[in-house]
């Protein structure tokens, strides 16, 4: 999908969500779990019940993988169901895999042309080799992962490196890679301040904002230092929605809890303008 | 597997290869596409023409996801065919993973219980709460990226942070987390001449080398400067002996490749005594 696409997407419908599938067979309604694939039944209403609230949906791939082969082929049915019925839905495969050069080719096809991802998150530990057959492909995305929401991030990412924070390294070195322009990057909502310092170094990536809500971030403050001309944002939420209840009316649960959030973000944009 | 079966596989078998399963169809002798599974089917005849010259069998997952639910399924067939017919010797899953603490829990699930691998890789950059989830598991163990084999590593591995490199800082960080005797680390042969330093700092644990061959690392270097008393080492080979041939004879020039490896580590188990 082309950048153009997503933002086009977010102004019409008045949302940057993009909604996690973190699904857990131990958290979903247990009227599910007699279904011949309950991860995909789970996915499909979820799907259905808040594609026109988000624009965004963003399988997180440990929770598929934790089922084995069920769970790869539950995951392969859903971004297939998503590039079926809403190609216009921008998809996340949260993989946060990062290999040595050959390697990262061949995790790239594995997301971008396997299963048909839009984007697939990627750390940054392994450097430029490392990142850069993500960014070969065209019109894919790789959104490396800068500050993360969790408090492992000030183990490393906070350590001051040649006078900046390992994390702004990150951010300024991978400007230089080649294909930049497919980059995107993931900073927590939960360090909403530090965007400002951010937005200096990379004044037109889009961000993928996790932590708020359930991680305790805030969409106003994120809003506030981390909105660019072109939005730049893409604000996640996953088991706030997806668990608001786990039973027979989960997906209409789901749905009042997306749309508060898109009416917030609404709001957002509205007050931007 | 217990650390301790590892070190008496060592002693056996005068060896500390592993075998690296990169497996890739474009690859592979052609004779084995018409194979049902040629994935499993190459792996196989690897592992029957290697198992008494290796202690260790590291395939990478990318190369698995690329080919989707029929990589995923030869990857489980090649881990349940180790895990039955050669129980002893140690599998190592490199899928360089690492996410906030639940989601780590699922990858940790992924590899160790749904796929029973006894190891598996993982990446630094999130920090502890990534980490521990991996280490919360009994003989089992987490493979931590310290300081990679590729040029990428001079990115940031090994900037300074706190007066020291941040694969360092990596390595003495780390060694602090709950259950951090389940923790063993990657260092890339090509950098053989820190070792000596990452010995000052992590003296005792078991160090997984990539790099030694295609990637130009020298074993003799890597003994020189890495073996401890429980020798601590494991050396990966994946190219150069997966793909020694690519003819009907391709398990039998795996053999003899493993064999030279195998007749040098024996060497150096000999001249350490």
């Amino acid at each position: 999908m082309k950048i153009e696409q997503l933002i086009e997407q977010i102004q019409k419908k008045q949302s940057f969500l993009c909604i996690g599938l973190d699904t857990d067979l131990d958290k979903i309604p247990a009227h599910l779990l007699s279904e011949e694939d309950p991860i995909f039944a789970f996915n499909k209403a979820i799907i259905e019940a808040t594609h026109h609230l988000c624009v965004a949906y963003k399988p997180n791939t440990a929770f598929y993988e934790a089922y084995g082969i069920k769970g790869w082929s539950a995951l392969e049915k859903t971004i297939n169901y998503l590039n079926e019925n809403y190609p216009e839905i921008f998809t996340i495969a949260d993989a946060k895999r990062g290999d040595i050069g050959n390697t990262s080719t061949r995790y790239a096809k594995a997301f971008f042309e396997e299963l048909g991802f839009d984007s697939v998150t990627v750390a940054p530990y392994m450097g430029k080799d490392s990142v850069e057959p993500f960014l070969a492909f065209e019109n894919k995305h790789t959104i490396l992962l800068a500050l993360t929401s969790n408090q492992g991030a000030y183990d490393y990412q906070t350590n001051m490196v040649d006078g900046i924070e390992l994390y702004k390294k990150v951010l300024q070195v991978s400007q230089a890679y080649q294909n930049s322009k497919n980059l995107m990057y993931v900073v927590g909502a939960t360090k909403a301040s530090y965007l400002a310092d951010i937005r200096k170094i990379i004044p037109n990536s889009f961000l993928l904002v996790p932590g708020v809500g359930a991680q305790g971030g805030s969409l106003k403050e994120v809003c506030h230092f981390g909105m660019n001309k072109q939005i730049g944002l893409l604000v996640n939420s996953s088991r706030g929605i997806i668990y608001a209840s786990n039973t027979i009316d989960f997906a209409k649960e789901a749905t009042v809890k997306a749309e508060e959030l898109q009416q917030q973000m609404a709001e957002e944009l509205q007050s931007m303008r």
